[in-house]
């Protein structure tokens, strides 16, 4: 059954296993070179090999798996134009469910393409959160569906909650787990799992200074809105939700920012000395880590990188 | 001590504890996705993760460790523009004695800057293969270093061929094994240790069409030479050497081709699907799968992605 509050360390264990046959467990790559330019150990969580090539894939698996079965005869509905929409196409096509997704009219035409080739019903609407909004609960009426929300709910936090889950089960004793923060989804989940198995490990955000509402929230202990977000990284243009920014006030360290440049940099390197496709936002950790070398120096390092769905054409280097 | 012929079973395991230490026991990875569109389930050796970013780093390893001590004392030598420059290099840079890298004045900045980074010497001449050989000589006359070739070495091969060796030990019982030709070493070296421990699979070469002197080689039964080759694959224009011919012919199913386009078109899969980095020269032998589907139908097929060095500004997509 949904869940209605945070969920306890049993409950994220449990949504493990529910998502598990339908998730890939993804590897923990360590480069020596980048840890020598670093001055610490890293290890890197590729979730760009997950499911729909982002972490996305386990909260809407999760979200998903818990409808109950009239809940899942009317299907699940949600307003994305990034990995959400894909994540939760999937999800529904597992399920054998209906999954209506809302998308702007100038939507990328790969980003649809994800959703249709998941057997997703696209509904599109003028480019607006307002028409985004409002197209989305005409579909809930009509249908009846489950709006699954990409961030700002238990099930789905939950089931991002698992992807640090498995760090902690590699036995590695991380003295810092570092996560990009854009709704706080995964942000959330990751400091609240850390807060149950390693309560002295430092959970720190990273986001960028083109759009740094998680970092003005911080530092200012309430709710900071944004305004005209501009960054290249495009998965981090949300707002943090309501929920996550109370798990943020509660079990995050600090929250760090980098500019574009930075973040291209660090993109670069990992692009370069990994060998693997990243999207702008998984480098925002690692840029900030390179920033601040002086506090993680000698440390073990984990980091999310969070998803690998990029335009191969428009590389920023 | 050096290999002066076709090592046996036992000595490319010895090989392969020789130089575990120094190299990284590269991932297979799976993808479902491109299973799918292939229609038979592929085995992804990852090279490209291997320290240099490509398998040349185990035959350059091998060499060197086997060198006696006196041939230590006077370092290696050898002329590349491309991986086993810096593989030869490193090697070296490892068991701490000199290294003599002759390349081309035109070669890639970033490709001297790999050399130089593992201390390697490098010593210019003109963008000739006379002016690299008679260099090269000059070099070896002066300094009494021990020429280490790129792939016509029995101890080169010996190491090239202890990546399939680790495939074979994932227990995965290969109907067909594929790997890039151009100077034949790590084709050589996955046919011999295929040979060795299931002479039942196929192991199959595939070469750009553009650059295809093993295809011809393979048809004729002779060494064919090639001119003028061309072809985006750019680590296969190099021409087979006499011992990896015999190897193929002894040891080799089959040679296919694929034009630039199919391996742009393979290359794009594996960046999509996958999000792994990987030369042209590593889209190959998917190509000429894709190309030559029912032949594999139903299939468990080992592929080699023998490297992931290119640069990323130019990109053909």
């Amino acid at each position: 059954m949904s869940q209605k509050s945070k969920p306890s360390l049993s409950d994220i264990r449990r949504a493990h296993e529910r998502i598990q046959p339908f998730i890939h467990r993804t590897p923990i790559l360590t480069n020596s070179a980048i840890d020598e330019i670093a001055g610490c150990k890293i290890f890197f969580k590729c979730e760009n090999f997950q499911k729909v090539g982002a972490f996305k894939a386990r909260g809407a698996a999760n979200a998903v798996l818990k409808l109950r079965p009239e809940e899942k005869e009317k299907g699940v509905a949600t307003h994305s134009s990034g990995n959400h929409a894909a994540a939760l196409a999937r999800a529904a096509s597992v399920a054998g469910i209906k999954a209506y997704i809302v998308m702007p009219s100038n939507a990328p035409e790969i980003k649809k393409k994800a959703v249709r080739s998941y057997g997703g019903d696209i509904i599109e609407c003028d480019p607006t959160l307002k028409a985004r909004e409002s197209t989305l609960e005409e579909v809930v009426k009509k249908t009846g569906a489950r709006f699954i929300p990409p961030f700002e709910d238990w099930d789905v936090i939950e089931g991002q909650a698992t992807c640090a889950l498995e760090m902690w089960e590699e036995g590695i004793a991380f003295d810092t787990l570092m996560a990009p923060v854009g709704g706080g989804g995964l942000l959330g989940g990751t400091a609240l799992v850390t807060h149950y198995l390693s309560p002295n490990t430092a959970v720190i955000a990273a986001e960028p200074s083109g759009a740094d509402d998680a970092y003005q929230s911080f530092k200012a202990g309430k709710r900071v809105p944004m305004e005209g977000p501009q960054t290249i990284a495009d998965g981090l243009l949300t707002s943090m939700g309501g929920i996550n920014f109370d798990l943020m006030m509660e079990h995050v360290d600090d929250v760090l920012t980098v500019d574009d440049g930075e973040i291209i940099e660090a993109m670069r390197l990992i692009y370069e000395r990994m060998k693997i496709i990243i999207e702008p936002s998984c480098a925002v950790p690692l840029a900030a880590l390179l920033k601040n070398k002086d506090r993680f120096m000698g440390q073990k390092v984990g980091i999310i990188l969070s998803g690998g769905n990029v335009d191969l054409g428009k590389l920023p280097f």
